[in-house]
């Protein structure tokens, strides 16, 4: 099937042979040879590619004299770095097999039916998650958007220059919201819901408000060999303490909460730091929990701090509220197909369906079973059997959706 | 004064206009610009300058008919990232301003007398504190040496040939410790122990144990918002609490341990870190003392590291024994002033003075009262009128040394 010979294609692009992950960063070459793939892969379908002017790529599906508001499916191809093979390109190579089946069923859509691939999902390059699909439904301006820039100092613009794209003065257009009746995103689980459960697929009820916040510890450089434990201002315990607090914490009330990014200043091995700077990834099931667990994080943050007569800053780098999936189309979803309800789970990752559906458009997520639960990783999987019955399942709902009403 | 004048002639170099710190890493424009300077200044005074092929210098001033081992006093010229204007610079600074006050006085040597200014004494960019030193006296052989590269993966040989040395197949020579009789370094205070007692110079007794460890938290990365608290396996959390106790552990013991920096990988704020790599800079007064302490920091690290599902190996990456000034020679400089004796302290400190104690050469060091006590930062300091009591009691040192015996 043709599942299997578009997996085998991209396995290799972006991928470390040191560590058999993937580094596929937006805009560099392993994410520009992704999207020259896609659209080679649409053009052999026969449907007609839209490029925007930062790299969202949707292929339509539109036979002669079907017009109006389409139905939209797809996912990423960019990665974390060091991340998995699944998260992202799983549901774009289902939504292209998902056509090649509904063509060999002899399905000819009553509406548009579009696949998309949408720019810096992971915002491991810009810091801002979902950029693509946050310009195309207008979340963001360009005009914040492109005073971005990465760890490098390169601004979106010359980013964007740099694998040919243009989005122009104006930036891309920002009306998808208006374009389309509803979105549809495949995804590989990115815990182990389904594994305990049992089931190879399962449908989205919401996703978790999550938040970036920013700690800045500043304490005082020092040499250290001579300065005496009790002269000292090391912010790094400071830091240390808030990192046990959050994990403890976050355990204490159910919720997710991580520190995975540090830098300290100058980091050197015989200097006590001037400065830590973490980031505190945190998760919560409601937007009052989320907002309870960063205070208490960051209040046993500042009585450590005083105890290390350091300071500490806390600033919200980005913050999204939940968002509800379309709780009728989930329920059809997981209603539909023999042998008993598909589990209609949250889950706690930010996802270009989370942005489209908090831009009013109806939206729907299927999952797919991971046997390790583990994400953002090498060891990310999802069995082939596994994976072929997502492209079923995905074909079954576009079938609905953009069939004869 | 000259030192004033040539104090002011520094003041600038390597300087960050930000933090007002410096960072004078060897064998780079700041660092090349500092020895061209102080060539200069040598031979404006008629001294007779070898400069080896990793960019130690030594400047001798032997009237014709004066040989035979030398005196030789001096410090470095390199810094720590953003540290602060005295390490180093205060000891051939007032080593060149010594000799001006010994000539004032009519001294002439009966034996030579070399200004030394020894290759990246802190360790900044090879990761080998006291390489110069350590090169010069045969304490490190060039085999090995030639083999280190710098964070950017620049080998030793390399970065010389940019700074326009060249050590040759056999490396620089390594006999110092047969050319000279005696060695003095004069250093700025690196803690408040001259402060404490309002004392304006102090003499070095001995320099405490002092190591460098690698510890490798290893664990699983993950996605940090659907992975469950309790799937985790977060070396970060073992590297936190590790900091913790070896915080904990020296000022139990009456020692001093620092974790100062600190790397995570993937470093992502959206992922459980697959590893975390951090040193520990821990010193005591006395070797045996020194392995207790970085035993028990490892213990903890250890358990912990079961309780998070985590490994931790932990590597040393030097070791310094405890060095002894010579007794006799500090005695005399001590008591050798008007009113009452200078103390005799410890340092936690390593120097090239410890190098060259190591390899049997009579050594001993003055240093200069630090308000703040703070080194190895942009605040470390020394008062105007400290550091001419400095020039003077060092120009006494080397007319007892180098003067008729």
């Amino acid at each position: 099937m043709g599942f299997e010979r578009m997996w085998g294609e991209l396995a290799q692009v972006g991928r470390s042979a040191r560590t058999g992950g993937y580094f596929r960063q937006p805009w560099t070459s392993a994410d520009n040879e992704l999207r020259a793939w896609f659209v080679g892969e649409a053009e052999r379908r026969g449907l007609d590619v839209e490029i925007d002017g930062v790299g969202n790529v949707i292929a339509w599906w539109a036979p002669d004299g079907v017009t109006g508001p389409g139905v939209l499916t797809g996912s990423h191809l960019d990665s974390v770095r060091d991340g998995g093979a699944y998260d992202g390109p799983l549901g774009v190579v289902s939504a292209l097999a998902a056509v090649d089946l509904l063509r060999e069923r002899g399905f000819v859509p009553a509406r548009p039916l579009g696949l998309s691939v949408f720019a810096e999902e992971e915002g491991s390059r810009f810091g801002r998650a979902c950029l693509g699909s946050r310009l195309a439904v207008g979340a963001l301006d360009w005009a914040a958007a492109r005073e971005l820039r990465d760890r490098q100092g390169v601004a979106l613009p010359d980013a964007l220059a740099g694998a040919g794209l243009d989005p122009g003065d104006i930036g891309p257009r920002a009306d998808l919201a208006e374009r389309i009746a509803c979105f549809v995103e495949l995804h590989v689980e990115q815990g182990r819901d389904l594994v305990d459960r049992g089931e190879p697929i399962g449908v989205a009820s919401e996703i978790w408000p999550h938040g970036r916040y920013r700690f800045e510890f500043k304490g005082e450089a020092n040499h250290a060999g001579t300065t005496r434990m009790e002269d000292r201002h090391d912010p790094m315990l400071t830091y240390a303490m808030t990192a046990l607090a959050a994990n403890k914490q976050a355990r204490l009330a159910g919720q997710r909460a991580t520190f995975g990014r540090v830098e300290a200043e100058p980091n050197g091995t015989n200097a006590v730091p001037s400065r830590v700077t973490a980031w505190l990834d945190a998760r919560c099931d409601s937007d009052a929990a989320l907002s309870d667990l960063v205070e208490v994080i960051s209040r046993q943050a500042g009585e450590r701090a005083e105890r290390d007569g350091t300071a500490v800053e806390v600033s919200e780098e980005s913050v999204t509220s939940a968002v509800s999936f379309d709780a009728d189309l989930a329920a059809r979803i997981a209603g539909d197909h023999e042998g008993g309800d598909w589990p209609v789970i949250p889950t706690q990752a930010g996802h270009d369906a989370g942005i489209i559906a908090a831009a009013g458009v109806p939206t729907a997520m299927l999952f797919v079973r991971n046997p390790t639960g583990v994400s953002h990783a090498p060891s990310e999987h999802a069995e082939m059997p596994d994976c072929l019955v997502g492209v079923s399942a995905l074909a079954d709902t576009l079938e609905r959706l953009a069939g004869p009403s």
